[in-house]
């Protein structure tokens, strides 16, 4: 699984969370995970998430860490443990950046909340061939329509850092869950 | 997905691990998680871990909290990634028991450690028609081969109450991350 | 498995076959079953069925019982079988309201017969996350193309009792089986 | 699908639900469904039902008629839905040769009733490659634990013939369900 | 799985790799298999292979042998597997027909070259409910964007009776696969 | 997936097709492809192949290379495919080593022929969570109960360059499958 931060600055509109979008950008083939930093603004039409279109919830966020991550070959429940998982891992990297008074960072499903304000945006989709995950870490979530909170907040400023350090644990993370398929004797 | 926490005291031998034993001794049917405390022995012989037989790591600890799970018509892979995140689950439930300076636990993979004491064991295997896991928490480690640590030291004593919040949280968990998969628009 | 009768009259033309119009429309998330009255009128644009389309057969009846159904994480061989099994309960609950003198009901497939006239129609097709049934029977088939029957010459008024005794079995039969498959020693 | 009646006697005591059993016995290769009479004595030891040997249910009757399937590369939902579409099919199949006035036949799940008795005993269960899917219906139910009916009562004499329509038809509906899973438009 | 040679010519263009296309125009229902000579034309705007888009090669051919065939209820990774066997069997076929002087024909993953000029173009792709595979085979490459060869030059001038028989060993093998995974005792 | 030639002699008796046996005992983990060479005897009572035991077939060669291969997470059909992929590709490494006059190779589903010598033997099986291949090529088959062949008479001496090609390409091929999966818009 290949993992790639981006430097250009992309606006998160929805759009990107396309089946091979990332193959066709950036040229990373096969299960992949990319990383980049700006604006987030997915309007209803644009929204894969029926539950927030039937609630009216558009997503609007200043600037954001968002990762879109393309898994082939796997089914949608599977597809959704996986991303549950990257939330774990985003909030164990969280902490373990944050000093400990300030650790009330509290994961509900795939959001995560700090103080009851959210961090976070998630949702994982399929396609014909792969399932399709986004998740968007505020940064600076200036014009969220709820009470949300961001990585400058919590002092979290190398992004690049961090967002690279979480690639690697999620991509480690899936490889050892598969490893650990095969090593057990059946019952 | 029903779940149970048994009183009386029962040892852990890796025997417990096989398909239908929380129906066949408990009568829950279907996905179904229980939880029960008592000694853990599990011997190179019985032991569906091979990476444990090839390394000679026998399991032993004088008290253990053990969760045994069945999720029936899934893949061994997927029961990988649910063992995972009741991981992680556990790892949140015992955090909100900590106190702040205290905070130094640790997940690596299926394993909590900490300061380098190993707190978990854990499994997950195939049955013909299900995924079976396990996973044991010590409370009093005595006797342990490797370097451990227990519930016992972390002041954690309503064992019961621990694991009922445990079970209740894996459950919606599972049933949430379903329901996740049937709210979004394909791609 | 939620269930619900729509009272409003609803007009089906096939457009309603669609991947979480239920959730869309009447709020049921996951696997849902609902049951409406109203005309039916699918033009060969719309229909699923291209046997249907190649052998230029549009559907249409003054006034059917539609039912709709969205099982999600299913394949489309199991979506069928399913579909059979709803059309085999759908005439066991017809059975039971009828007179013995009276009972010449016939499935084929999916389709019921009274002495070769059609009393319903049926499709099973799938979605990027989901299999979609629809089963129409006819109360007043007045218009239908081909030589159809109706509730109402069964003299089965109750519609609504009629539909939601239907949902009941169905989906008591749908969990029955998921749960049959957790009770058995594999070989 | 390859179907075939045993003209010799065969007592059913449960190890013939195994796998490779029709092949290695019949020589018939691949999805295959084989019917036979004889009697039938299934102990707890033998038993793949679990809910059978919790309820300490063994099953005997002096004369049955016994249907063995063996599906291939499928799921046991899927197998259990095929199992209880045998169901209706032998429900069918039983209703056409009886009276208007004698039809009280009805189905439970996966059992044949006539008034209460039990003229039916069927499970699904899964091997490393396969489904097996046995269903019995007494011809005589002499000596049967339970409150039992057979064929003899309901005058079917002709057992062979009575067997070899219902394998056509279940042979010729699993064809029809997977044909008709291609002939749909996705949605 | 049916297979038919279409004695019209068929200019391919892209737009025939659809989901019940041999159905629809030629009303082979199921798994099935056809072949055709015509023209090949397939612009970016068409192409599903996504490396192709990205490297900017079209494909022309000047007069081409098509096999399009459509395998409904599997994956695309077995989908693509059986795409390769094809690519196997006619080298195998090809190999027959040629005297033991000229026999350069190489294999490179989906792709067949003689002398490093390629013979075919081939691609395997996922609808909603099959899988599609396209293999085109030159008879004249007159036009072709790179340095290609045909079946003229090879002295292949049967094209019918070279098509059928690629596709009678074609349907034969992945019969015989299927039968294979029922013979064996699982371990 | 790893690869290794194994240089010390093994003999070859069916045992070795077990789940974790390379694992085990080579300590190569996950997806894996071993060869060694020995003498092969597979007695009746060992055979999975039960085609093989009706037709009273056991084996015998004073001399075979053997593969043994374990995919993980993939069904027997699936496995089964791979498996004649692997003869294709031995097939193809073989003509590149023989010259011109002497290519009478020929494959016929799984096995492999000179002149109608039997060169190989193949199976293909399931255990709980991984697909098991074996193929032996015969280097001398004496002793075999049928006409047989081995690379001896083909002069192919330098065993362990021939296993190593082989596996190099399979595992190549496997990879490449895999990653042509990834790049195909659906339709």
């Amino acid at each position: 699984m290949e993992t790639k931060f981006i430097d250009e600055e992309i606006k998160y509109t929805g759009l990107e969370l396309a089946p091979h979008w990332i193959y066709r950008k950036f040229h990373l083939q096969g299960d992949a995970m990319i990383a980049f930093c700006g604006e987030c603004e997915v309007k209803l039409t644009e929204m894969v998430d029926i539950e927030d279109v039937i609630n009216n919830e558009p997503i609007y966020s200043k600037n954001m860490l968002s990762f879109i991550i393309e898994h082939f070959n796997i089914g949608l429940v599977e597809g959704v443990t996986r991303q549950r998982m990257l939330i774990c891992i985003i909030k164990e990297v969280i902490e373990q950046l944050l000093t400990p008074q300030s650790s009330l960072l509290t994961r509900k499903g795939d959001d995560l909340f700090i103080d009851d304000k959210k961090l976070s945006v998630s949702i994982a989709t399929k396609s014909l061939t792969s399932v399709l995950i986004h998740v968007g870490i505020n940064i600076n979530p200036e014009g969220a329509p709820i009470n949300a909170i961001g990585l400058d907040f919590l002092k979290i400023h190398d992004i690049k850092g961090f967002a690279n350090n979480i690639m690697l644990k999620y991509s480690q993370e899936i490889n050892d869950i598969i490893l650990a398929s095969t090593k057990v004797t059946g019952r």
